[in-house]
């Protein structure tokens, strides 16, 4: 009864359960909270629940949606025939971000770890071959992590779709934009200096 | 609709409203709920509304209650007769936390700030003055915070305090633990200074 009640001391406990919320910020959101009109607790806890009971993935390319196709999907203007393959929907929103890239997106659900029990029928990948036949896709960008893992994957499905005609590629390797020689790790130079270009 | 979804954006609008936690962590944690079991949605959502709905204030000293007493109002094995005066019910915690007291508290709601349109009359210290003769007080501590506000309601306290019978004292100023000289602002080390003591 540290809190002197039990509710308080339940809600603290399962903020912390959430990422980035340690016990100090848990006791500060949960006091906060205490504190404020009852009304924002109330909209905050239907927030909460719309979004776990509403939102759900898009049945096409696994991004978050409301409704039946994600706006990405359903969005004419993007670029037909360009798919980018990315491994969670959470990227989808980095690059989106970014505004680099303005075709339409296809969720992994991984990569592929044998050691974590991850392996290629867990993933959306026959989804993605169908995906490339029936929306005549004719380039693949794989937009994967550049770990062991996001490579094994990648050169799994680089040769997944040696018989389908479609230009695969993946994102360049090299020095993050704002960054010094100095404090950059031996693998990202190797990798800079194998792709350096003609200036 | 940048998240593709009204419902995730309201949620990480009202997460980015509670205390420490910015944008990133908004959409961390709102996608977090989002992939974990709809059950446990639903008991953090109910969590926040019983604490909202169901803990208040200690009638007598302001701490965190749910029944009618606070916990520590109720502790008969508190020491009688004295009474800490503490800001805001969240110090009770703290001071809890560091065993060094093992009285009773009052929450003074504030200090008096005038620029903030705080008064005298705005803080409990009426009921402070009720209590001090119905509880037979005979030590009043003041741990109120070490700026010019705390020393003010301190200074205006005592003033209030010298028609009645009781011993009035503030926790100590000087060095806090751990610290090293060099990294002390002035004020700190002037006090440090005045209240030195016999070795």
């Amino acid at each position: 009864m540290e809190y002197g009640s039990q509710l308080l001391e339940n809600l603290i406990k399962r903020l912390t359960r959430l990422p980035g919320i340690g016990e100090r910020g848990a006791q500060r959101i949960a006091l906060h909270l205490l504190h404020s009109p009852e009304e924002n607790c109330r909209e905050l806890a239907n927030a909460l629940l719309s979004v776990r009971e509403k939102v759900g993935f898009c049945p096409r390319c696994g991004f978050y949606t409301e409704g039946r196709l994600c706006f990405i999907c359903s969005d004419m203007r993007r670029r037909e025939g360009l798919l980018c393959v990315v491994e969670q929907p959470v990227e989808v929103l980095s690059l989106e971000r970014s505004g680099a890239y303005r075709g339409r997106y296809h969720v992994l659900g991984g990569v592929i770890s044998p050691l974590d029990g991850i392996h290629p029928e867990d993933l959306t990948i026959s989804p993605l071959l169908e995906r490339i036949v029936a929306e005549e896709i004719s380039e693949l960008v794989l937009a994967l992590s550049a770990g062991v893992e996001g490579e094994t994957t990648a050169l799994y499905l680089s040769e997944k779709l040696t018989e389908y005609d479609v230009r695969v590629t993946r994102l360049a390797r090299g020095l993050p934009a704002g960054s010094t020689l100095e404090y950059m790790d031996e693998a990202t130079l190797q990798r800079a200096f194998e792709g350096r270009v003609e200036l």
